[in-house]
């Protein structure tokens, strides 16, 4: 089985002691995405894996070892998209659920389902309803001091001793890295896109941001008639900027103009820097995971892009031995938030184009009898 | 002072019986937000105070009188787009604030201060943490209990009851109305759009719809360098279809076409009828308010469109009398969810275009304050 996965940890700004690491970690996360495709998953299964990885590792800013909200308690946002099926699924502000990414892929699947009495399956569940939800799925919930890293405690210590300190001061920023991502392409030439985060340091309780936003965390489009190149996207930055320009959606369907390159980084100066719906934001840090390609041809680019310091981006083809990492950094004299820096890498996949995939539209037994016996 | 506003009190099938209160209801709300422009509110006050006649209200699904989730608990959404400072404020889910349009106006509001840190003003909050805030910013929070009305549990029971009985059958459909809303134009030309939703009927825990998500049921913005047209639109109808078409955003910019009217026509059929987001779903159910406005020439259109049975507007001008009330129905013929009716009304507001407003970037010195002492 044949397919592509290309991951991110996070657009922000990585310390260099810890590079070796944020490389391995985009290794493994590619590797397991890799074994999935080759057992047959689908792009929604090789996203699930390759994200469980980056939430599991304490070096990202998603799952375990999340930034801590103000109250000092972990809570998650994440979605994916099914480029087929165009279901998104997505949980927010959700506590306690070892797997957000797990948690979101079940609400995409889900969305497959009909409930009755014309009911329709919820696409976005937040808080303590998540949970619940996640429960009844039988996915792995967690005490919440769990889900905290000794580094992310450290980092929420030193914030509020920092605030406390500099309370009136706008010049110390923290919360270095955001969301983390993964783009996939799967045998039969369909995409995917999922995005997770812990959202943004001392955040307020309750705060959604753009993982769990439609069209702003994450894209996925396949291509079907009149549209030849499927696309996908998965974004990283400030979430609440990122909703206000919905750059997923943006950056994804940018990769549709002649140069994918000279696309994204048009949209990226146009729909983000000089975004007017970013007109009162300073410094306007975010960056893409992008993709497009083609199944006919079995072509496509895999491109990142960001306006922040650094970027870490990983890819590999299932054909291919071993995934290829790479750093990304703004030129050093450009100051994060002004520019944006752009780049690519072609690929190919065989893939067999415009298979029959019927969407069977059945009823679940296992909502309906939770719900009938009023078991919530 | 001069303005406009139209409301609406839920696209989807309003018994005949309560035709002359659902007429009433949207009459005072019109009066509320004509008052308000007339001391010289912004559109987003005037929203606010529409909508909250609309919340206040047992007859809708919004607020006091909202739909009952799963576990019979009133979880609401609500939204406030500003078009011009394009802020928008959302609470998702939340229990307990008697007015959640407050809460989302707030929201808005707040997003003109600067935290300390270089900490961005969240624009989504949900669930118990959009409660804590609303309590924090001084909102009215009531029991659990007291934003049940009769009709709504009586409703409750009742779906429960039909759910045991027919849990097999897909044919019997109930939560007949969906989201409230409301446009508006202000003295100086600016405009806002407001929504504010009990979700459906028997959803789960946590779910968050259109009412509450970026571009799907508010969009508002105002007109600028290179467009001469102000547009802002409210929607209604079921939230998760909503949200994969974006409803709001699309009918908005619809009506920059050269005919309004044609333009949403066009809209709702190609962006939602025929959306390809919606290939699965059987019976799309969704309706638009939507105005556009020229501040130069002080003159515009109210639009309204809808492929559900029924849909109630009400409009007025600050400098008329009293308000227009129209209740738009679906050709007999036509079942729901298979074709759109478009109607409109022109109007005029004469206004001081292109005024010199100044956005302070102030830090609010209550959020750091709270923050501070730590109390949560």
């Amino acid at each position: 089985m044949n397919g592509f996965i290309a991951v991110h940890c996070g657009a922000g700004y990585h310390s260099d002691n810890l590079k070796k690491e944020y490389q391995k970690l985009c290794h493994v996360a590619c590797r397991k995405a890799s074994e999935s495709l080759n057992q047959g998953g689908s792009a929604v299964d090789a996203i699930e894996k390759a994200i469980i990885e980056l939430e599991n590792s304490p070096l990202t800013n998603a799952g375990y070892g999340s930034n801590l909200s103000w109250d000092g308690s972990v809570e998650c946002d994440a979605s994916i998209m099914n480029g087929q099926t165009l279901h998104f699924g997505a949980c927010g502000a959700v506590s306690n659920v070892w797997n957000p990414i797990t948690l979101a892929k079940q609400l995409c699947v889900k969305q497959c389902d009909s409930l009755s009495l014309g009911r329709v399956p919820p696409c976005i569940l937040t808080g303590k309803g998540a949970k619940l939800w996640a429960r009844r799925m039988g996915l792995e919930i967690v005490d919440d001091r769990k889900m905290i890293s000794a580094r992310a405690y450290r980092s929420y210590k030193h914030c509020k001793r920092k605030l406390k300190r500099y309370s009136q001061q706008n010049d110390i920023k923290f919360s270095p890295l955001d969301t983390v991502g993964a783009i996939c392409i799967d045998s039969n030439g369909l995409v995917a896109a999922g995005a997770s985060s812990g959202g943004v340091s001392l955040k307020h309780e309750g705060r959604v941001g753009q993982a769990a936003s439609f069209a702003s965390g994450v894209w996925a489009v396949t291509s079907r008639d009149g549209i030849q190149q499927s696309i996908a996207s998965c974004t990283s930055g400030c979430g609440e900027h990122l909703i206000r320009t919905q750059l997923a959606k943006n950056t994804a369907e940018s990769l549709l103009e002649p140069s994918p390159v000279l696309g994204l980084d048009k949209c990226l100066k146009e729909k983000f820097l000089e975004s007017p719906y970013l007109w009162d934001v300073g410094q306007r840090l975010g960056g893409t995971l992008a993709l497009r390609f083609d199944p006919q041809a079995g072509e496509g680019e895999v491109i990142w892009g960001h306006t922040t310091k650094t970027m870490c981006v990983g890819f590999m083809s299932t054909e291919s031995d071993r995934p290829k990492c790479v750093f990304s950094y703004l030129p050093q004299k450009v100051a994060p938030g002004q520019k944006a820096v752009v780049s690519g890498h072609p690929f190919t996949v065989p893939t067999q184009p415009n298979p029959v995939v019927q969407w069977e539209i059945k009823t679940d037994p296992h909502l309906i009898e939770t719900n009938h016996n009023g078991s919530l």
